[in-house]
């Protein structure tokens, strides 16, 4: 059986009782409680005093008799009620014993705040692991080490101490804690929404994205979540919780790190290639991630998918009351992939009857000063534009909530009018709305007023049209998911056997490497289209093979010690006549030995030469983060030079096949270069499936490299096929 | 001679002093008068009276006698006193007789705020000629029509009624009156900088960007330029005066339509590539613009580059008090292209001096919270990383004026005697510095400080990474501007006379398309590596023109009437023998008659077949806006399918030639692809710039296309070139 969501399986075994008891924890032990102002022990309880947070609070210190008021307890041992939540301010040092109480109490939920563990290297990491074993001893879970803390906003659990977190739908998570203070900071002083959970993950040295992930997507406060991601211990197990989770509520989401990585990637060609950030961002966007690389445009774009129904068909009107502002936003939102369709002749006229002879009634709609008297006209054209079934949502731009400032005092009281009446459109249409004005700093009551009935309002075009531009974006996602989950199970597992037997012959032989004709006989018994190539051992051998091969003949040398075989002198092509063949034969031989006179040598490998056409590579690795991954290009220059490959996360489904073979920059080659004729995409998107079962079939592969492939008009050759096999089982044997 | 900033020469004949009466008008006739609050008449009076204008005012309006408590005139004629200025506020009909009154009255400036002229189509196309022949008439020189008007902050003359207009350094040009209330309101929301001027060009129907542009150079009050540009009615006269302008004052430029650019260009290879929007990027960048595509960007690289010293090498450091931020922000600078280089030895273990030992010292610096309790270590480690002789300039990101918000109240005074001090480096190391602080919006005194000694603070990390890119970008242009004047003049002109009797033939003979051999024979005439092909009318002239060439010969069809010789059987390759020749000549003579029976059939050339080499590809054409441009690429699918080309506006220099050679993303393949010897890079460039010099020789040239160059280790073959005409002298003959 496959996984029903084409590509990974879900994610199982969650304890989601577990997190609940953290995140809705109704007693907490402070361990740590302390009378210093400046320690997280004393702020702590302090912030949830304040907050009023309505669970029990025991504050744990052996020195102390009270802390703000409250009963000091000695040892968490010592509480003599029960207790959900263990909040461990102490150093490092200290935690592997306070964790063991805890563990002998019954508490079952603990958030560590100390640095000093895994990332410090070797000596963290054992204290790490210390924790981490403490902890399954006692069945306690954790959320850090090194974490600056979790927040609940509907009970009032803070644990972090950034004051005034206003409460919302928004689930953050994040890695940094000073990036979920710039968040939080930004919601309080710029928007009307907020928060429904904090979590900073810290090591996850226990509690993973994952689990946070599919926490709150079964939470029914959460609408969106929000996080900074600066690297991810599990990228396999994250992603599948990501398909799970971003089909029921979107995953906004900040990766940093790009500069830096894809540097260490290194080896075969498809390692050189595979740089890490270019496999995430593919995988984040297959996913339903919502991907976003300028920090700025964070909070909005979650701000946004919390707040607005999704746009259905890409198609976006841009209303205006500048030509400046409008050609901006038509260049950004051009820019992010979405469509500015010209409106229907219906639309046009109805927007002609308000507007003057000047105004733009195309898309953008420029008013042109038509509502410079009277700008409660904008809520009558955003009627008008809502109401075209052809558009999908809209973006209002310029001056709207400053008429009052820019032209005269009493425009105040129609914009405040055109501000309920454009309120209450998202909800008639169920189509989304987002307004950027220049005078938003200035916070204008119309301005207040849209963000009432939920609408976006921002001062900067750049986050605007991104802000209305992800409400596409996953609106394309949630529509096109069920097509994405009709993979196709082609093939049969019934070559396993037989390609097990390759393998383990390989592994007798204490070789990591299939041979050439090896690495082809197990991509054959799995249907793929490679030539009945066979090992010659002698001249006789291959005159023999020979004979069964209509055309011309190559011969190469097979040897697992000779990588690139041209260089050794190790082949030799278009060879017609027996005597052409054994002269090849034996010079291939002679020039092996004396490329490396310690060569395995096993002979020669008797191909038939294969008709011309386009090159092109596929390979696969396994990626640190995302486990194995495909990759598809046209070969040579494209490949090798201007690096124009399309990447995926293995097992991939035929669309996914499809969707690669398109998303090269080169793929137009494939129609028919030139007046040639086009070359049979099906038979490359079959043989990337069948890569894809294989690489699935057999964890022992390491790498595979199909380096050429030939693409016929008609059908498809592998002419050079490279597995290697795990070097860690190698060495287990 | 040549120009001596290599690439165009600088615009000559701009009246100064017609600007200077316009930009400093002493007194000003403002026509249409009204007492109308809602009319640009009252406005226009108001804003000047209120704004402290300390010039004169002369109100214009028959049907009035005071207006604002001015006397009012019936007529421009009236006024007894001289006047500098008109601001025609009447409607375009008008527009024509008070033109010519002011020219009678001697007025030698008017402002044409009224729009309905050229921007309407033809009709109102006619009504701008008519004012532009009346201002010519009476040597009037115009702003507008359908311009918001202008500003000069240090008179406080303010045509345009946008109120509290911050005075400053930045001089404001703009093709949208939106664009601009937007640059000012946010001027005077965020920033304590302003402007200088305010100029809206409208339909440049007089005045235009490069006259603007080569005031605001001469005007000591600007120190930085500050566009926001749609479309440009000569681009090239506009780049002249940018290269002028750029190195002594930043032009900071938003060119707004590129989503809808590109798509107009047709025609040929060349045509098809040279989208518009690709050429603007690349000359503005190469001109010395700073060419901005987030609007929200603008105003601040304005406000950097007007206030900070530039960064030299390239090299900045990041000081930050989270690791969030730091790699964020590390991100966003690669992004733009700066580096980020690890600190020396020694300024590592100054900074370790003063900070905890969890804190990276590398680079970028995190503190790991040795700021929390004690924010004025941020002074000490700005100072230490600005004396650091490797570092350009810095970018502080996180938290600092908010240590007061996050921690403890009395930090507030400990972070303005860090921001005192902080202010104080930019001018004793000569480096600038610039902080991104999330509680920038709170508008800590810390903040407010740092503004008072020059250093922007932004809140958004993506606008202060661009903001210090452009100080390094700024920097780079600068310290490369003098390399970029050595410009070597290598082709002569002697060969005029026989490419002119070529181009005379072809216009004698009604064509607007040079034949292959003519082609060449221009090519030839100015030295470019071009075989001795020969016409040959009949097949003994073939026979005769082949004794003279080495080894295989290639013939091809001669006609204007067939431009793609192969489609018409025109071509026969690796001709050996004689009777081989006769027979091509006789059957390509034949194929294109049946192809085209109409086509006019001038011979064949006869070629020697060219050794094989890397294919390339050398273009020109016509662009709308910038003149002759050139381009480059890699023959076949790079150019075809990846668009992988370089282009430039001509004439280029030999390191203009150089860097087009290198910015294709296919260039290693230059240097020696798979084994291959390096090709000659050096015959490229000597190819590039002939066609350089050839398109300035000879202005009837429309396009040129040398296709297929190939290039060898040494030397390259020109072996087909075609060279159109431009049709209007065609018309014209």
């Amino acid at each position: 059986m496959r996984f029903p969501n084409n590509v990974l399986p879900f994610t199982k075994g969650i304890d989601m009782m577990a997190l609940n008891q953290i995140f809705k924890a109704e007693s907490i032990a402070v361990v740590g409680a302390s009378k210093d102002e400046t320690k997280r022990g004393y702020q702590a309880i302090r912030t949830l005093m304040n907050g009023g947070y309505e669970g029990t609070i025991f504050p744990v210190n052996p020195r102390e008799a009270r802390v703000l008021g409250l009963k000091c307890y000695k040892n968490v041992l010592d509480i003599d009620e029960p207790v959900d939540l263990a909040l461990i301010t102490t150093p490092a040092q200290t935690v592997p014993y306070i964790l063991a109480d805890c563990g002998k109490k019954g508490i079952q939920g603990a958030v560590i705040i100390a640095g000093g563990f895994g990332e410090l290297g070797t000596e963290g990491k054992k204290l790490e692991d210390e924790i981490v074993a403490t902890a399954t001893q006692f069945n306690i879970r954790m959320v850090g080490p090194n974490t600056s803390g979790i927040i609940n906003t509907w009970s009032n659990m803070n644990l972090v101490g950034i004051r005034n977190v206003p409460k919302g739908d928004i689930a953050l998570i994040t890695q940094s804690g000073n990036i979920a203070l710039h968040i939080i900071t930004e919601a309080m002083l710029k928007s009307q929404k907020g928060f429904s959970y904090y979590v900073g993950v810290g090591n996850e040295a226990d509690i993973k994205f994952h689990e946070y992930l599919e926490y709150f997507r079964n939470d029914p406060a959460t609408k969106a979540i929000l996080m900074y991601v600066e690297g991810l211990r599990d990228g396999r197990k994250f992603l599948q919780q990501v398909y799970k989770t971003s089909r029921e509520k979107p995953i906004i989401l900040l990766k940093s790190g790009r500069s830096s990585t894809g540097q260490k990637s290194a080896g075969s060609h498809t390692g050189a290639l595979a740089g890490i950030s270019e496999v995430a961002k593919t995988c984040f966007e297959r996913a339903g991630i919502i991907n976003i690389e300028n920090p700025a445009e964070l909070f909005p774009a979650a701000e946004t998918l919390s707040s607005l129904p999704t746009i259905k068909n890409d198609r976006i009107a841009i209303l205006a009351d500048g030509g400046g502002h409008a050609t901006i936003a038509a260049d950004l939102l051009s820019d992010n992939g979405v469509q500015i369709p010209e409106l229907s002749k219906k639309t046009q006229e109805r927007l002609r009857e308000i507007l003057p002879n000047n105004a733009s009634v195309v898309n953008p709609v420029d008013v042109a000063g038509g509502t410079d008297s009277n700008p409660s006209i904008f809520a009558d054209c955003a009627r008008i534009l809502l109401e075209d079934r052809n558009i999908g949502g809209l973006l209002i731009v310029g001056l709207f909530g400053g008429y009052s400032i820019r032209f005269a005092e009493q425009l105040r009281f129609m914009e405040e009018d055109a501000a309920h009446r454009m309120g209450k459109l998202v909800k008639s249409t169920g189509k989304p709305l987002i307004l950027q004005s220049l005078y938003n700093a200035v916070k204008p009551h119309s301005l207040e007023l849209l963000r009432y009935y939920g609408i976006p309002v921002y001062e900067s075009l750049d986050i605007a049209c991104k802000c209305i531009s992800v409400l596409a974006q996953y609106g394309r996602y949630i529509s096109t998911y069920e097509t994405k989950t009709n993979f196709e199970l082609r093939w049969g597992v019934r070559a396993k056997k037989e390609c097990n037997d390759i393998i383990n012959l390989a592994r007798y032989e204490k070789r990591n490497i299939l041979l050439e004709h090896e690495a082809k006989d197990l991509l054959r018994l799995h249907r793929a289209p490679v030539s009945q190539d066979r090992l010659a051992k002698t001249e006789e051998d291959a005159v023999r093979i020979a004979r069964d091969i209509d055309g011309d003949i190559v011969l190469k040398i097979v040897s697992p010690d000779i990588l690139h075989k041209s260089e050794a002198g190790g082949v030799r092509l278009k060879l017609k006549h027996d005597i052409e063949i054994r002269d090849a034969f034996r010079e291939i031989i002679a020039n092996a030995m004396a490329f490396d006179p310690t060569a395995r040598i096993k002979g020669c490998i008797v191909s038939p030469m294969m008709e011309d056409g386009l090159e092109v590579i596929i390979g696969t690795k396994i990626d640190k983060q995302f486990g194995p991954v495909i990759m598809f290009g046209i070969g040579g220059i494209l490949v090798e030079v201007v690096k124009d490959v399309a990447f995926r996360v293995l097992p991939i489904s035929r669309s996914a096949a499809n969707k690669m073979i398109k998303e090269i920059k080169s793929a137009p080659i494939l129609e028919g270069f030139r007046g040639k004729p086009p070359l049979d995409k099906r038979a490359i998107s079959d043989l990337l499936l069948v890569v894809s079962e294989i690489i699935e079939a057999y964890p022992d592969i390491e790498e595979m490299d199909l380096n050429p492939v030939i693409v016929h008009p008609q059908g498809i050759d592998v002419v050079d096929a490279r597995i290697i096999l795990k070097e860690k089982t190698y060495d287990e044997l």
